[in-house]
């Protein structure tokens, strides 16, 4: 069973009412129109028209809930299984106005984090039987951050940070701006939250040396051959055990493989979340005779 | 030259700073350890890694403004161009610190907008010598639905109603509530701010029949066979020469041309928002020696 | 019955919540001041004390609700009937505190609502006979657009535009800047969504023929006289059976009917919203004996 | 000249803000789809099409400002100025797109306090050689009281208080539920933040008595007849020379000033806020040759 | 029994939801982390690990409540009530998850808060038989205002002004920029909601007298001596019974009782809220066997 | 000099308008009704009433420029710098407004955080000659955890984390609740973005040896005599020269350097924030003389 978490609903309902306010606007024109019949019970099933993992039902859920509590929504697949073309996802029952309301939405939501979990999950069944893992970056869609990232553990991946503010990452950029490996990380390490990891991007065996000299809690090899990457590896083993190995960069369903079996810890990919598709699903509803 | 709008400032900073506030979190713990550089010079650029349609860059001007008001973002591509891998697509001048802090924002929103900017100019190409138009959907991402309709029109494509309520489409679940066209129809004209248009979705001619009699603004016609499209495309011409007539349903790169061959006026896909991937983008910084 | 809709509450309860706030600021001096009585059962009701149509009810119940669940707000006037001075609109149970707490806020936009209803209701009913509707504009109080026009339609009236998003009006302005209608439609056209509509405002003739050249979804007539209108309503007609006219500028309830008998099928006017008064209403409370 | 104060910008800013996108909503769909001509010159007046006490003009100046700094407002008629009918108000200059896009939400403002202030300088006129002196009450449109109580000092009003927590006021119904004025004053002022004063609200001489022994600061003779009013008047000033009276009720322009030769020091009124209509203000704009 | 009251929800609520959402972030590592045992009832204390004035109770039951409606809150103590060492505090039954979740937010405010309490019950011990009363001041801490003054009333403190609105503070400053009490007296006067009370701050007995002149409400004693306290004391009496006489400036637990006895009606102190510590309580748990 | 470092401005400013939006409210009653004088320049001083160390200068500075971006403020004592009784802290110039309305928050977020960086700098001097580091904890008052974690940097003290959601700490309501050091670990292990470090509380050898062979990041030695911290730190300085030891409990001046003296890396203390009391700062304005 999938192990994955989202964010409290404190935390969560106040970007579902934003996304429902963005749809609905000063009202739903055609569901509101209806006479009489908004109030009137209707049974709605959520239908896979292509296959993949389904990500994004109890958010779904939520959204209804936050239209009216008494929508029943009830998830046949299980979040995180794979479902096939045609397969009936979720069964929901309520009054016909939150249905129709809120439709566009959660299915928005469900499609585009279902596509994100059944790309992880290709990425991830590509290195399932090596030590390595996959792990998400900070190419998210703006908004959407703990939502796809909650859709890579659904698919199988592992978190990366969610922010600036979680871990120290020295990127080429700062290390550009600071003058050096070695400045970058004194200068970072006398300043950050203590429990806050470092981790140094390195583009060569030189910066992994400084790196190393540094004792960062993680190094990322970036846009190495896999020679290198090999190399890197072994290098950094011999001196540290404990240090944790990224690879990264150029990181394709072809690649991740051979990238695996240099002995790296982790690969971290943004094309789980930004070369991912939608996954089509679509809402059938139909009246309960009175 | 592309003809597209952003929504005025008011609408949109918030919308920036709270993408800005997801991905700082409570501080930018790499950039804000280096020490006095921060308050240093750099310039930048932006370098496409993919060619495509280039989408976003006065968001990410703005981005860069909202963290600090002397950031100079200058567009060496302009908004809607074709742009080879390789080139430079921008060049930014200011402190290192807003430029690092704001770089991944404003490159996530870009490359994801001129992703959708890319394949929409793809389907629009497809039928440029055609009369048909193409329009988007309500499929778009939770929060980002001004700015991906934006897209749409970046790539040369025309955006269908924003919302719930400026427009009113009356679809199948719709028809299903109230009970047949005419009923959902008669009951929402009677109530939805005079000058909206309304839409009906059909599935087959006798739909279209109804649609016409009940003189709505637009027929859809949903998932039809080429065929039937023709055949509807000329029953409503002969009745009614205003109605504009709109195709949906199983567009791809492969069928739109023969749809928009069946005469009419708008066909509709989520395909350039839901099947887009990013355009890869990435960002080169250099210290302004003093 | 009157036919009218609220937005949905999550669009809703936002503005009510900020309406409260407004008026408790820190709290209720006088009301929590009072020692036990405030857990007290107390029944209220609301008297008209003027004769008019009662609007906002399901507004005050609301108001009341998200002070505390548990009120029972029980209108005794349907929304939008005509209610004698004297008669009792609604009555109340409940503890005393979020009584005497929303009081104040419910009653307010209870009587402002009800004053904008009764007097659109005036409007409509001078024109009842005659094919012509009574829409409203955007002249609304700042923050009450959505519940103003609310009332429009309690009282009888039909909407016009929400907002600045929901159709295109070209008026004076706007054809001044683009130094013509003909200019100011073609440019306007090309670029808005496309089921969106677009009306045109005109002064003389000349200006409705342009319209009609551009065909245009609305032509308004502003502040024409009869005999223009007249004329005006035969030259669309004649050309196109379709577009809608409606007439704008100095309607009162001594000029509605005559305007109306040009045959155009809508009229525009601010004056039930901007030139209504507020229907008082008051309430009576009494503590329930334990 | 007139003495009157906004609240500053971190106060005021917000609800401007609300009420432009209240207006504007995704965009504003006629203004931006003006080709290049957005970004040309224009020079714009405000006239008033009726006579009255203008109010407004500050606000209506910072909400072009909030669209586009370089906005320039020039108030013609100074705030609080009476101003006859085709009189120059303000004149404008800046770009065409903020000035029409906040020109609906600038004179709606201006438009609706005006009117109040208008009516409220009636009222204070009636009295102004009378030293009882003309304040407002909390009836004031749900979003717009700072704004509302803001007119009533432009047109020469006093305030009362903001909301539940800048004074205890005592009405019947608090009465009512603790079982009598003695039991409601008491349990009150034990409670409350101590400069805050205490109003009692009365209907007869009985009353007068029971606030008075209480010591309360203001006295308000609600709905009383002229004699009860005088009678009362005359009880308290022997008893206590610095206690506050206020009338209230039936405060009509008829019989205003017969009220204020009772004696009292102050009399309340909704009228001015609840029973004034919209001062007619128009906005015309002219491009200024390149 | 404590008399004291805090804001209604709909005040209440955004800031708790704000604090909790300030120590989750984007969620709770290690809770969320735990597996199914999240969802497992458990049973909490909360125990007093110092003696002193306990308060917050029913707020930490809100915090609670706000994650989870099914947790209940049951408080051992009452509020207000002093609690030795070792004492248990309240009892807390729910899922593991909201207690966890919820535990330091809701422990944080009640620490302060009783901290609050604590010492500003000793300072109105120290003066209990007089008849001079404690009051608070502005210096609270941001965010906190509406909480530590709600602590102040559960010590046995009364609330002096909430913010710059609910009554005129003449200092120092104010009488330095209008050139003299007399002056900022009387601008201010003719200005502000009639129903606020004016306190004007004096330093010697000439700027009393000025104050008396001026016939203020409150006249503040700051930072004078016994000696001259006494003096002004008798001075204000002699000409104006009714005016409330604030003593301020230096006020110790020493201190105190000796100011109390000049005959001052109010003597107010930051000291119980800038001066006070935290008072240390900690929560256990213990999982309820299935 | 002082290395620390505030969150950016875009996470800032709401904060600090928030803040002056509680004090100010409706507005400023006696500063606004200074008549003219509000728009004269005046400077003013800050002032030391106590010795300690000052913090939060560059705020102070902000809350003013969010007024009125006009105010110049002028630090004279270095941020973190120790300053004595009567020393002038800044400088400001201005117009009157803005420095009276600004003056209450200002300064009471300063002498916060002064407060809390002086009681800091004792306990970072205390063991300023070993290489144990003071950190800080999670007890912070609600609202202010950035600002009182900055204060602790200006202190001298080094933050441990700012939320529950950048790094793991597993106490003991997690053990409990799990049901055991290894599961807890391993659950949540499995779970966390894995940047992230774990943190575990132990409270016996037992649990020490249980939380070595988890291999977890941070082991917290918490409440233990001076004897189990040091057989602890051998035990654990054997088996993993890697893991950082933190001490916690009962942590005071007396107690600090026996702490450090035990070879702990880090002690962490929540009584810089906890039992710390403002630092008295107060402010003088001069009009300055045209």
């Amino acid at each position: 069973m999938v192990k994955a978490f989202l964010p409290p609903l404190v935390v969560l309902d106040p970007l579902l009412t934003s996304w429902l306010i963005e749809d609905i606007g000063r009202g739903d024109r055609a569901t509101q129109g209806l006479e009489g019949e908004t109030k009137r019970l209707a049974k709605a099933q959520w239908v896979a028209k292509q296959s993949g993992v389904i990500c994004g039902l109890p958010i779904a859920s939520r959204i209804f809930q936050l239209l009216d509590r008494k929508v029943d929504f009830c998830a046949v697949v299980a979040e995180g299984e794979f479902c096939d073309q045609g397969e009936i996802v979720a069964k929901i029952q309520g009054n016909v106005e939150p249905l129709l309301m809120g439709e566009r939405v959660a299915l928005n939501l469900a499609m585009r984090l279902s596509g994100v979990a059944t790309l992880t999950r290709q990425y991830v069944d590509a290195i399932a039987d090596l030590p390595a893992k996959l792990v998400d970056t900070r190419k998210t869609t703006p908004g959407l951050r703990l939502l796809e990232k909650y859709a890579t553990q659904v698919g199988g991946g592992i978190n990366h940070r969610f922010g600036l503010d979680d871990a120290a990452m020295i990127k080429d950029n700062h290390i550009a701006a600071a003058g050096g490996i070695s400045a970058a990380v004194s200068q970072i390490r006398s300043f950050i939250p203590y429990p806050l990891t470092i981790e140094v991007e390195t583009s060569n065996l030189e910066e992994v040396e400084k790196a190393l000299e540094q004792k960062v809690d993680i190094i990322m090899l970036d846009n190495m051959s896999i020679e290198m990457m090999q190399t890197a590896v072994k290098m950094i083993r011999q001196q540290d055990r404990k240090v944790n190995i990224e690879a990264s960069g150029n990181v394709t369903l072809e690649t991740i493989r051979q990238i695996a079996t240099t002995g790296v810890d982790y690969i971290s990919s943004s094309a789980p979340i930004t070369r991912s598709t939608w996954l089509d699903l679509s809402m059938n509803l139909e009246l309960i005779k009175a």
